[in-house]
């Protein structure tokens, strides 16, 4: 089967690039040590295919979070502490996969690229 | 001791930022899975610190792959297939670590945020 992960990356805090790259790092790598080794080797032999979204709200993020999970997928959602550009403790973005293209789709089929 | 990984993205790409976050991922993610587990794991308790930087050009950018290899660091070069927004076979970034804070730095430390 096809394999892909999504970030889902909170819009509204309008991320400076280089800050909002590493935070949907943190949680691609994140969400990959928390899942199933065959599915991660499979996702990689495939270029790892990875595509980042926006949705507006941490609201937004936690419902699609929630509606991962609830569908068997493994999610990974980032709290940063805050050190640098944003305030303590925000939630930043969340992963999930790499998993069934097909499966992810039907959750995020809304979205759109960021 | 303090474990970090750097990214370094290709400055005058100007990737659009949704696409430079998916590059930087794969290069986190890349260098993840082939770094020791024991590292990974200790990186990962200390909250995965992870710093985004840029070089000007695709040379630099293969001038600290190749210090970095000869420093026997771990190291991932992401070519992107260029079905999107950029031409076919370009290398957008490369990661570093995660390894030893001090080593890394001693090789990027000139290099400024993305």
């Amino acid at each position: 089967m096809g394999y892909k992960q999504v970030i889902l990356v909170i819009d509204e805090l309008k991320l400076p690039k280089g800050k909002m790259a590493a935070q949907v790092a943190h949680a691609s790598v994140e969400a990959v040590l928390k899942s199933d080794k065959a599915d991660v080797t499979d996702w990689r032999l495939e270029g790892m295919p990875k595509v980042v979204l926006k949705v507006p709200t941490e609201k937004d993020l936690f419902k699609y979070m929630q509606q991962a999970k609830d569908a068997g997928l493994v999610v990974a959602i980032i709290i940063d502490a805050g050190k640098t550009t944003i305030a303590p403790n925000t939630t930043t973005c969340g992963a999930i996969g790499p998993d069934d293209e097909k499966k992810i789709d039907s959750l995020v089929s809304n979205l759109k690229l960021m």
